[in-house]
């Protein structure tokens, strides 16, 4: 395939939501990145330098491979240093049922909005063996390309739906759901099922009163730091890791 | 005080850790990290616009407030929206005896590289009440600008100490040095003590072999994705984040 004009500038356009939204596109940026998805994702384009294509060996179809210059990655790219390859995919059919949300532990994200954070949850959520992410519509959109760069291939592993969240919360019927607050019970003294939904909120603004309206269990990190000199909170991403790590090791370790 | 050219090249210059340190300065950017570090350190120079300074009052000597137009933050910030507000800072005289850490925990970081990553590192070893971080040489610098706003305040209360980490760390004598492996025991199954130094990784190379050398406890978070088709590690903040909540965890609400 040629690098056309119109190929360059919709491949550069993958930076919006509105276009990958109209396109059914999204990218993945650099060698890391692209190897760690290329096996996972329908393959609607791999652009690169002649030195990349000559010392990787992909198994793409010859009519998808698209040599460009390093000039040409300068305009494609959101990233300050131009990468040595860039993969376009289709975005994958994403639907769910409630009853899918039945069995272990899902993380819910009402608001999310850093990609960085978002990307590294989904990492985390990798580790700890969750398939489900449910985020409410104003979560950062999980094709965002910082948002592709940072999961660090778990991309292609945890499935990230994007729902209409308290609706979505509410036809889970009995499973309970967990939400973060400044005055919930300490998580470290509170018994935690293996089956449940935990909800972590907004960077600034925490979980939404819509949102806090269908938590029914209120829990908290407790800060070690006497007094009110110290942190005001943690960063959503590192609470979501202690979180996470909490519920899995009192199920599967429990009393230690 | 006057915006005059050299103080203005003086405050873009840093960006380097090399101007900070021949200087003796580092800067906070933007009125939240301001607001959060004012009070802790010695104020070289605020500088603010005018619509800033007739919102804001601070206890500041006079002739160290600087008038600045948003054209002149524009040219001093490394940020892509110039703050209305930066603050530079004497950096503080840091001095460290291994005896200071014979209590508690202790946080080594070695060779940590992302300045979003040492930044949320503080913030939650503030959180648990965690006092000192040492550090390897080649860890990102504290006084980085992005350091600084990262922490969102938790620069002033956790001391960053660097020094010959493995040096540092073989003078602690019976002090348990803890690092993260990938072969290492259990987390969740080991019996963890309230006095210990926990020692973190690089983000790509993990903990170097000088380090390793010192370190006399190997442990690991285990993954809950079976195989071998899940994330090959945890970002470096969110593994911190999870090994700090667990010694913590374990020392104060023991067995549950």
């Amino acid at each position: 395939m040629e690098l056309t004009n119109s190929l360059r500038k919709a491949v550069a356009s993958l930076d919006k939501a509105k276009c990958r939204r109209e396109l059914g596109w999204f990218k993945a940026e650099g060698t890391k990145c692209v190897l760690d998805t290329i096996a996972h994702f329908d393959v609607v384009a791999l652009l690169a330098t002649d030195a990349w294509l000559s010392s990787h060996r992909l198994d793409i179809a010859p009519e998808c491979v698209v040599k460009v210059t390093r000039a040409d990655m300068d305009r494609m790219t959101h990233l300050s240093t131009a990468p040595e390859v860039i993969a376009v995919y289709r975005i994958p059919d994403s639907r769910l049922s409630a009853d899918s949300l039945r069995h272990g532990l899902t993380l819910a994200l009402d608001g999310v909005q850093d990609p960085g954070n978002l990307g590294t949850i989904i990492r985390c959520a990798d580790w700890f063996g969750i398939d489900n992410i449910i985020c409410s519509h104003d979560t950062v959109d999980l094709y965002n390309p910082k948002v592709v760069m940072s999961t660090m291939g778990a991309i292609s592993r945890v499935r990230v739906h994007y729902c209409d969240l308290p609706a979505m919360l509410e036809a889970l019927g009995d499973i309970p759901v967990y939400g973060t607050f400044l005055n919930g019970s300490n998580i470290y003294a509170s018994s935690l099922p293996a089956c449940a939904v935990v909800v972590m909120g907004n960077e600034g603004k925490g979980i939404s009163p819509e949102v806090e309206r269908v938590i029914n269990r209120r829990i908290t990190i407790p800060s070690f730091r006497g007094g009110d000199d110290g942190s005001e909170s943690l960063n959503v991403a590192m609470a979501t890791a202690i979180v996470i790590s909490e519920f899995k090791r009192s199920n599967s370790y429990g009393k230690n």
